[in-house]
Order: C-alpha cells, then sequence, then structure tokens
C-alpha cells in the first residue's frame, strides 16, 4: 500500500480525518492533539474528569474538530489511541480508558517511565531488561501498541522540519498492521519516510526508553530540549 | 590552554609521543593501541599473561613504539591508561593492573557492561542509577576515571573522519584536568573540537552507556556497525 492511498483511506474514513483518542493534557498530548486536528482529524483529548480545566480549554480554542472527556469516554469513540501521559501514571490511565474500549486499536505509546524521585535528572522506573511499551501491551494484549515519538521534545515531534537537518524517530511494536497506521500519521506530521526507523518488535522499546538515560544528560549539555538525533552511516 | 599547545607537551614528554598503556587484546584494544602507535606514542597492550598470543603477535607487527605485558606491567609504566576490556572483566582486570598503577593517571573508560548471559541483543549488567565507569571510579578512587568512545563501532573512534557527515562523542569524568587530556587525544584521533561533548560529571556515564540499549537496535536496524549519532539543534 503506498503513502498517499494510506493517508487517502485513513482521511475519508470521516469526511477528512480519523477519530483519535489523545490520553493525557500536558504539553505532550496538547502539542499531539492540536497537531492532528490541524491535519484534519476528530480528536478528544481525554483526562481523568470530564470538566478537566485544561482539556476544556483546549477544546474550545482548537475548533470544531477538538473535543474533551474522561479517559474511559474518548478512547471508546476512538479508532486510534495516542498515550501522552507521564510514564509513572500510564497503566492506571489505561485501566480507566478501559481494555474494552483499546481492543483491536492502535495504541501509540509516547509515553516515557521517568523517575523523578530522587531529583533531576530523572532514572527510569522500568528499564534495560523490559520497558514501559511492554508492560502496556501486557497489561492490554487486545491493543496493538506502537512505541514511537519518545525519544525527542513534542515540538519537534509533530514538526520535524523546523530543524535544519534530516534527523530520525523510531517505532517498536509487534504489530506490522499498526506500523503502517504510525508510519503514515508520522509522515502526515512531516516525518520523511527515511527518518523513521522500524526497529522490529515491542521489545526493542527498551532502546528507546533507554535513550532517554543519555537523553536528559544532552539536555543539559545541549542547553535546550529541542535538538534530535541524526544518525550517519558509512556508505557502500 | 590551547588545543596546539596541549599535543605539544604530550607529544614532547618522550621525544614525540606519551607512553599509554591499552588494557584488553580484542579488538576495541587493537585498535586504539593502533591508533596510538600511529600517532607518535608508546604503547603497551596489557593481558592476563605476558605471552598473551594476541597482544605478541600485535606488538611485532605495530613496529618499535608497539610492546605487551601483563595488565600490571603495562599500566605501572604509563602516564594514561586506556581500559578497553569487556565490561563482565573489567573490575578484575583493574584490580590485576593495581590500584597503585592506576593512582593518579588518566583511566579512559571505553568498556560497556553489555550482559550476553541471555543472547543478542545484551542488556546491561549495570544501568540507569549506576554505570560501570562509576563502579570503576569507586574501586580505584586514584584513578581519573573519563568515560570516552563507548558509544560507537571501534573503527570509526579512532577514524571519526570515515562517515560522511560530522557526528558526535561524549566525555564524562569528574576530573576536568583528566578531560583535557582525553580531548587532545581525541582531537588527534580526528574529532573536531565541537564534535566532543562534555557531559558533565562521572555520573553521566549512565547516559551513555544507556545508549548502548538503543545502539544494539539500531545495529539490527542499520543492518551495519558503522553509524554514528550526530545532535541536530533548533538554530536561534
Amino acid at each position: 500500500m503506498t503513502r498517499s492511498l494510506i493517508v487517502y483511506l485513513a482521511a475519508s474514513r470521516h469526511g477528512g480525518g480519523m477519530k483519535i483518542a489523545v490520553l493525557g493534557t500536558g504539553d505532550v498530548g496538547r502539542r499531539i492533539a492540536s497537531r492532528l486536528v490541524e491535519l484534519g482529524h476528530h480528536v478528544t483529548l481525554g483526562s481523568r474528569t470530564a470538566d478537566n480545566a485544561a482539556a476544556t480549554k483546549w477544546a474550545s480554542e482548537t475548533g470544531e474538530r477538538a473535543s474533551h472527556g474522561t479517559f474511559a469516554d474518548s478512547a471508546k469513540s476512538a479508532e486510534v489511541v495516542f498515550n501522552c501521559t507521564k510514564g509513572e501514571h500510564t497503566l492506571a490511565v489505561l485501566e480507566a480508558a478501559g481494555a474494552a474500549a483499546l481492543d483491536g486499536k492502535v495504541l501509540v505509546d509516547v509515553s516515557n517511565p521517568l523517575d523523578f524521585s530522587k531529583g533531576f535528572p530523572p532514572s527510569l522506573s522500568v528499564a534495560n531488561t523490559d520497558s514501559l511499551g511492554e508492560q502496556i501491551q501486557r497489561a492490554f494484549p487486545g491493543a496493538k501498541v506502537v512505541k514511537a515519538l519518545n525519544t525527542l521534545a513534542n515540538p519537534l515531534m509533530v514538526r520535524p522540519r523546523d530543524l535544519p537537518d534530516s534527523h530520525h524517530t523510531f517505532i517498536s511494536s509487534d504489530h506490522a498492521d499498526a506500523k503502517v497506521t504510525v508510519r503514515a500519521l508520522l509522515e502526515s506530521f512531516g516525518w520523511a519516510k527515511d527518518e523513521i526507523i522500524d526497529l522490529g518488535g515491542l521489545d526493542t522499546a527498551r532502546g528507546t526508553e533507554g535513550f532517554l538515560l543519555l537523553w536528559v544528560r544532552l539536555f543539559g549539555a545541549m542547553g535546550t530540549p529541542m535538538f534530535n538525533l541524526k544518525l550517519v552511516k558509512l556508505e557502500g
């Protein structure tokens, strides 16, 4: 299936967009939700309560394709679900959304298991021989978890062309069809096809989550979170 | 102190080179040792026994500035020590070299705590809230440990210009003077000044060692170990 066909099919299903739930009303969630609305999708920003102030404000400011609701309500009516919650809350949030609402759906996991309990820089609450992505998949075996976008600052996730050079992002999943959907969404954000590196199965999320251990140090050394990595390879 | 002065001082101390011990006779150790000899240093390749076959062969093939010896003998007579042993052996090797032989010296730690006990890809035997670099520093408080070069394949460590684009490498240490020495050595390998990123104290080795969790996955996805990362930053 070509890219244009995938995007066309996705966009045509609801007169110009998919129904997408974005769980989490923080910077990452609002940034991704706004970009998806801009691209023509119908987005529900999910939060713990139906009257969450940040979600209400976001929906009223973002236009007619933007709405908000509880984690459960937003996930229930969506075709694709983005998890943009803090890693420490992720499993509880998805529990609140409910396994039935996630069943058979693409679940894009943008979270990182950052542990700030000992201050900054954070360590990881799960690392090395397991990952939060895999924990989610085990807890919700009916969902099609794709780890994506968790290795860079949220403005760059959705506007990769803002950086002055090519750079790379990663996807990890045990579900090939879900990867096709996520690739199409990333390409619609502005990522070039060859900038999206398929690392393999969801266990490779141990790699992208583990990269956060370097990212938090680079954040200090670079003096800005607005950077990403480009992989440079020997030719021939 | 300018770069040229540092290199001059280093090179002039022994009529054209420093006395350097490289511990470990594997690919990494031999590659770094050969490059150091090529750059005019006097290098002893250290191994468990004085008659190690790989070390004997290397010394006889590499010319008059190349010698070999036990870990203890090579470290004793060196000004700078490179640890190029496998992470699982590192602490025992340094114990064999002896704390006295390392006292006050720059110890460049190139190792990674890779754990292959469950097959490939490896996990890490220490990660997240500690690092092998820090374990070495705690075990040998008299040494000046600098974590360096542990994030890329050994041919690229010593010939960074082989890649078709700029790319980055990292140093972590609690010893500012030792970082100056290591920077000068890396620049002599071909690294540009702004390609060497000082991450801060030795605890930042948790970041570069943690990156290995991604590196081993990228090795699969890129189809070659001959790659490295370039950090791309938003301008302005």
